[in-house]
C-alpha cells in the first residue's frame, strides 16, 4: 500500500467491476474485484455502490469506463466518433454525479460500417500511453465478443467487433451441435485442424455443420470435436485479416482464450505480442490527469 | 381416393411425418401428416407407429425415407457414399421390419469435406425422375439447414449443408442481438440491404455485430433489425456460391423461406426454378418400382 490514493479508477463493465485505488502518479495501491456489473443494477442502484467505493478506499474522485456509461447503464455517456484519442476522451467524459466521471466508448458512425465499443478504447489507448504497443499498431482483445483495434498516431482509427465466442458458445450449449462439443477446448491437432479449416472455408455456417458430419462419418473423434470447433470459429475470424503478415497483432487480456488466439495468429503467418496488464488502469491515469 | 394403394410412403423427418397412399402408378389417394417425428418417438415404439399407418391405410408395404432411418431414429440405414442414384439408394435400403424399408441416406466420406443428408435425396432425384428437374442441376432446399445440392446425370455428386436458420435462430433467442430481433422477417429494402452486406462481407460473426452497432448509432431502424438479420445470413449463405450465373437454382420447398431465398439467388444475380411439390413422393415411388 506504498502512496496515497488520489482517486478511484473503475473498469465497469457488463458482468464485473474492477476498482483501482490510484496514486496522483498512476500506481495502483489497492483494488477491488466483484460481480457489481451493470446487469447486476438498475439506475438507482448507482449512488449506493459509488458510495461503497469511497467507503472501501477513503477516496472521493471517481473516474469509469465501459458499459456503466451504456444505455443498459447508470446514464449514457455519448460514443465520440474515431478516430478517437486519450484527449477526445477525456474532453467528453460525462460527469455522471459530484466527483464521479464516466468516459465515453467509442463509435464508427459515419463510414462504410458501424460498430461500437466501451472500455477496450482506455485499455487500447492506455497501451500506448505506457509505451507497451507502439502509436500505430493492431490490437486483438479476444472475448465473448472479439475486437480487432487500429490505430494510428495514438488514435483509436477503426475496429470491428466479432461475435465468435458469442456464437461458440451457441451452437456448443442449443441446436443440434449442443451435446457434441462438450470436450476440452485447448491447443492441439484438432484445434489447428479446425483452424485451417476455418482460415480457408470463407463459409462458417457450412464449416460449422462439417463438425456433425465429421464425427458422423468418424473423420472427427467425438472427444477433438469441441476443439476443432472452436479453432474453425477462431481461424474464421483470424482468416478475415489480410494484413498479419505486415505487423504484430497486439494481444490485450490474457488466460486460455487468449493463448488461443496467439496459436491462431501464428498459423495463420502473423506474430502476437501480449501486451501485459495494466493498461486500463494507465488509460484511465492519463484521462483523469489531463482533466485534474 | 382414385385407384387402390399398393404401398406407403412415409417421409420421416425429425419433428413431422408425412405418410403417403401410393398406387402402384405413382398416385398419391391419401396422405396423413403428423408430429411423430423421431424426436417424439424410441426405437420400442416403431412397431406400434408402423401398425397404426397400416391401419389408416389398409396398406401392409411401407417405405420410408429421412431421419428415421439414422441413429436417432428406429435403425441406423447407412449412408451411401455420392455419387448416389435413386437405383443405388434402393439397393441399400434397409429391411428393418417384415415389409418395411428404410431408404438411406447420402454422406460425402472420403472428399476434402465431411457432409450429410437424409430425406433431401429422394426429393432431389424424384424431381429429376419426373422430369421436374434436368439430371444435372444445381438445388437448393431452405429450412433450418439450407443445403445446396448438385447433381450429375442423375446422381447426387456434391452438397453442402448450411447451419444459416439455427444459427438465425439462435442469435434470435440468445445472446446480445436478442430482443433487437423481434420485429417482421420478410422481403423488402432492409432485407436486401442484408443480403447486400451479407455477400460482400466474408465475415459473418462480425456482420452480425453491425445489427446492434447500426441500431445503436441510428443507422438501423430497430423494427428493420429482424429482416436485415436474416438477409445478411442468407445473403453469406447465398454468396458463397460462386456458380450462380451459370445455371438456375432449383429451389425445393415453398414458404416465405423459400421465398426469401428466390429473391436472395436473384438478387445475387442467379435464377430461381421452383421445383413443384411431389418430388418425394416420386422419388419414393421410383425406389419402390425398381424393387417390387
Amino acid at each position: 500500500m506504498g502512496g496515497r490514493a488520489a482517486y478511484i479508477a473503475v473498469d465497469w463493465g457488463t458482468t464485473n467491476r474492477r476498482a483501482y485505488a490510484m496514486t496522483a502518479g498512476g500506481v495502483v495501491v489497492d483494488t477491488l474485484q466483484d460481480e457489481c456489473g451493470v446487469i447486476a443494477l438498475k439506475p438507482g442502484d448507482y449512488p449506493g455502490a459509488i458510495a461503497t467505493l469511497r467507503d472501501r478506499f477513503g477516496v472521493q474522485t471517481i473516474v469509469a469506463a465501459g458499459m456503466v456509461g451504456s444505455t443498459r447503464g447508470w446514464r449514457e455517456a455519448p460514443y465520440i466518433d474515431a478516430p478517437a484519442t486519450l484527449h477526445a476522451l477525456g474532453a467528453a467524459s460525462l460527469d455522471v454525479a459530484p466527483d464521479v466521471q464516466i468516459i465515453p466508448g467509442v463509435a464508427l458512425r459515419t463510414g462504410p460500417r458501424p460498430d461500437v465499443m466501451r472500455g477496450e478504447e482506455v485499455q487500447v489507448l492506455g497501451a500506448i500511453s505506457t509505451g507497451a504497443a507502439p502509436p500505430t499498431a493492431l490490437f486483438c482483445q479476444p472475448g465473448t465478443h472479439n475486437k480487432w483495434i487500429e490505430t494510428v498516431d495514438g488514435a483509436i482509427t477503426d475496429f470491428a467487433t466479432v461475435m465468435t465466442g458469442e456464437l461458440f458458445a451457441l451452437v456448443r450449449s442449443h441446436g443440434i451441435l449442443a451435446g457434441m462439443l462438450d470436450g476440452p477446448v485447448a491447443d492441439g491437432v484438432a484445434f489447428r485442424d479446425g483452424l485451417r479449416r476455418g482460415r480457408e472455408s470463407q463459409h462458417l455456417a457450412a464449416a460449422l455443420f462439417e463438425v456433425r458430419a465429421g464425427v458422423l462419418l468418424d473423420r472427427l473423434a467425438p472427444a477433438d470435436a469441441a476443439a476443432y470447433a472452436s479453432g474453425l470459429m477462431i481461424g474464421a475470424d483470424v482468416g478475415t485479416r489480410a494484413d498479419l503478415g505486415d505487423r504484430p497483432v497486439h494481444l490485450l487480456g490474457g488466460g486460455a482464450l487468449a493463448a488461443l488466439y496467439t496459436v491462431a495468429i501464428t498459423e495463420a503467418g502473423g506474430c502476437a505480442v501480449t501486451v501485459p496488464d495494466g493498461s486500463t488502469t494507465a488509460g484511465i491515469h492519463a484521462i483523469w490527469s489531463s482533466r485534474a
